[in-house]
């Protein structure tokens, strides 16, 4: 049996919603390494749209749930129907997406809400002891939904401002280059800063590589021991 | 000098678009081997926009050069202003979006015309002697722009029909796995099938790590041998 992993996605586009390189080598490193992977998004419109080649917002409204469809090629679930328990791990890919329609980090910062489904999806897997992956600004989702009970220790990157926002959630913060990931073994969280810094795909894909790795070597640990690990 | 190569996309998504996992190992291939992409896109609408979570049309409009954006991080060239003498070499990633938008192959087949602009680059590219990479159903923009001309042999998977729209078009067809690439030596025109099977995305990138090499190799042999290989 494959290990099952949720990737969890927020729209199609770095500046409105997931980070297309990361959530396309999230996909290819699973993959790679033998895994299945569950694509899911809330369903619900964007915080809003952004013209990527002007960087500028754009008029109208799109689903969050129905752009993602486009990185999953029309296979994936709504997350309000998506359990623990249809899932070994999960990884949250970045983009403002994470920051916009999967919290408020990127208005209210160290005060920022989770989804409610996001919320509720992280606080059973980190319950039932299954690794959760978070890339980039994806992390303050996980310090939005866990920081305050489970204390993670977790990387965003070099911006102070972001880093403090997260030791204000409760959250510890450490750096780590863009080719390597941060385990929080305690909790099983593993996190990679990807284009929190200003990388090359290939270079991002390193740190996705490993940060993929980490969460499926915990995936078959927690196998081992009966799923109790 | 790194090589420099241009990655013609045509929206983002692969059934109003580019496909957006060919795009991105396309760039990710580039950058391990070390050459530089050059993200570019016509503007103009696309031919229509599709819902991929339902996979039926939908309303409104999009532009292929503001969608492509958001596959390529906002650095992106308006096509019509990039020319032959600004590359080394070009590659054409698929979706729907190459036989919708940046020709009209998906209504026309055998009779389908390419975008002006597409058809400008590529025959420039070939009348330089400049390495040409198509993936999944992008080499019907190849069939169209130079099938009459130069009769490449080419490969677009294993839909008899679409091969024999390229047959009709002047090309040779070579049936090639989703793993694999097929190399045209005397035009320097590569293509590799992808999506155009139902393959995961590791055998799709193993396919475009092929494809990605055998054109990087065509590009050091021209330079070795001044520009006129």
């Amino acid at each position: 049996m494959k290990p099952k992993v949720g990737v969890v996605l927020s729209g199609c586009g770095f500046l409105d919603g997931s980070e297309i390189h990361e959530s396309v080598l999230t996909l290819l490193c699973l993959d790679e390494a033998g895994a299945a992977a569950m694509c899911t998004a809330p369903k619900g419109p964007q915080l809003h749209v952004v013209d990527h080649a002007q960087k500028a917002p754009a008029s109208g409204t799109r689903d969050m749930f129905v752009e993602a469809a486009r990185i999953a090629r029309g296979r994936i679930q709504d997350l309000a129907t998506l359990r623990a328990a249809d899932l070994d791990a999960v990884i949250l890919p970045g983009g403002f997406g994470a920051a916009k329609n999967l919290s408020d980090f990127a208005s209210k910062g160290a005060a920022a809400v989770p989804h409610p489904e996001v919320a509720r999806l992280l606080r059973d897997m980190h319950a039932a002891k299954k690794p959760i992956g978070a890339i980039c600004i994806a992390p303050a989702v996980v310090a939005a939904a866990l920081g305050r009970t489970v204390h993670p220790t977790l990387t965003i990157g070099d911006d102070q401002g972001t880093a403090a926002a997260l030791v204000a959630m409760g959250c510890v913060h450490r750096e780590c280059p863009v080719t390597g990931c941060v385990v929080d073994d305690a909790n099983g969280i593993v996190s990679t800063p990807a284009y929190m810094f200003d990388a090359s795909v290939g270079e991002v894909a390193m740190g996705v590589r490993k940060l993929v790795d980490a969460v499926l070597a915990r995936v078959s640990r927690r196998a081992e021991a009966g799923g109790r690990a």
